[in-house]
């Protein structure tokens, strides 16, 4: 029977870290990192239909291990119901990078789920379709957006067009582009630096802030790296995060200062990245991020450098 | 004597027309058109330093023959004065549009001034100085904007990165794009257009649009014109002037049915542009935008179709 030679059926699959909004770009804006991400593996098992999690590794116990809890149970059960398959799914999540600090934990435990869900069924969905399913998942734990979950998938630099009907476009990445992310012990949790946000901005703001996404697009597609670095800066959501990260504002100055083309806050935060002409000088606005946050009294954990183009979810082993 | 040589020197130029906004682009898109725009011929003549208008031809004796309240004379003046040069420089204006159309009128009366002004004096500025200039013309007379007068000196699509100080970025236009200009008897004065915008707008409106924003830059540097098209739509500005205008909703609704890829007001109205990918198509949707402003009662002057990428203001004849 069919279901029997697929019980031993496993797949497991690697999700990288993000980074989100790039300073103006705001729910629309983000992009794969490597360096850090978790692995998820799904194995097909007899029993009553649906997503189970057997176990967590790396979260230090916090992570809920009830699948409709968990961005990983939520987005594996989408894959399944948007594939129209009944089957028993047990989900094994390793945490390989940490939680609240502005990488898109959530997003990547999300992604290597669906994607791994996904192939263990025989890859019925589209990739779109795989986002869609983990834009669910961000959705019950921090909000409907796009931003990370679709570079964690995809892949690359992905722009969010509309996430009801999702609408995606990737950008092309300049040749070199080097991403730095410094992410210091301070627990500033989604929630909070959603809350942190305003209600509304002017006319005046909002302009401004257009134009340097559109500024940010343009320059992706042209290799403009200075506009691409001087079209980071944001009035709106990174001051009103900076607050609530000590060292925060010094850090991203600290990078600029050594040279990185431009600096903002990591998705949420508290991590900050930079963007860099070159890995070298990606490593030495690390190193000042660093400086900055131990001025402020914050350790940090080991900086990562990473080209700013990244594969996105993929499967590292299984026996489908 | 060198001053005595120079009082025959004149030289006439002429600026296009120009469509701003572009939907979502509020104050940053525009870009120049042909069929429409205004000639200055600009003269050296003896007599105190400073900027004169000698006649105005086209627009009904409704703008003001005092240089200093005249964008065409307020942009040579700030030529000369940016420039260093002291002379008198006399200004002869024909009006070759509509004004309070949305159009960019009092724009190509800058642009033609600055650009004639500058070549009389012996072309000491860059165009973007020029820019510059008009930028101070429009802020006397409709607010601190560049999106026309950008396009209306350089030509083609301009996105203004920032407008203090000024930072402009020519996109792209894809090949075939065309563009309907329909302006209907009706008017509504930029000021009254101006007060209808809201003061603030959500986060939620604001991610949209910026969205937007991004897709339509993304579009033009990748050719997709489907894409182009469907960012077109606005949330914010579109709908808060449309209700100003009578038929303008059902004008935009009738070019879309007609074929058109795109379709919003112009600048602050009443014109009502349609983006279309051949100028067969964008004659359907300039009569289908006649026929909307009928049926709401308003006749039209003659649709204006042109392509997308057009030169900017360019000197006409001169003894310069």
């Amino acid at each position: 029977m069919t279901m029997n030679n697929q019980n031993e059926a496993s797949v497991t699959v690697f999700a990288p870290a993000t980074v989100a909004n790039l300073g103006p770009g705001f729910d629309i804006l983000g992009l794969a990192i490597e360096g850090a991400g978790d692995e998820v593996t799904a194995r097909r098992v007899s029993g009553a239909t649906g997503v189970v999690i057997a176990s967590i590794e790396g979260d230090g116990g916090v992570l809920p291990l009830d699948a409709a809890s968990n961005t990983a149970g939520i987005a594996a059960a989408h894959v399944l119901k948007m594939a129209g398959v009944e089957a028993r799914v047990e989900l094994s999540i390793v945490k390989g990078m940490p939680m609240g600090s502005g990488m898109g934990s959530s997003a990547a435990s999300a992604a290597a789920a669906a994607v791994a869900t996904n192939l263990l069924v025989g890859s019925p969905l589209r990739k779109t379709a795989l986002v869609e399913a983990c834009v669910e998942a961000e959705a019950a734990v921090s909000g409907r957006h796009a931003d990370n979950v679709a570079p964690a998938v995809l892949g690359g630099l992905i722009m969010v067009r509309r996430v009801e009907p999702l609408e995606l476009i990737r950008l092309p990445v300049p040749d070199g582009l080097t991403v730095a992310v410094v992410t210091p012990h301070f627990e500033l949790p989604t929630r909070q630096a959603r809350a942190a946000l305003p209600e509304a901005v002017s006319m005046g703001v909002m302009v401004r802030t257009m134009a340097n996404v559109a500024a940010i697009v343009s320059a992706c597609h042209t290799g403009d790296l200075a506009l691409l670095g001087r079209s980071i800066h944001d009035e709106i959501v990174t001051p009103a995060r900076a607050a609530l990260i000590p060292g925060g504002q010094a850090a991203m100055d600290a990078a600029l200062d050594a040279g990185a083309l431009g600096s903002s806050i990591s998705g949420a935060g508290p991590s900050i990245f930079a963007l860099c002409r070159s890995p070298r000088s990606a490593q030495k606005a690390a190193d000042a991020m660093i400086r900055a946050f131990k001025a402020a009294g914050l350790t940090c954990r080991p900086a990562i450098v990473s080209p700013a183009e990244c594969s996105g979810a993929r499967m590292i082993s299984g026996t489908i």
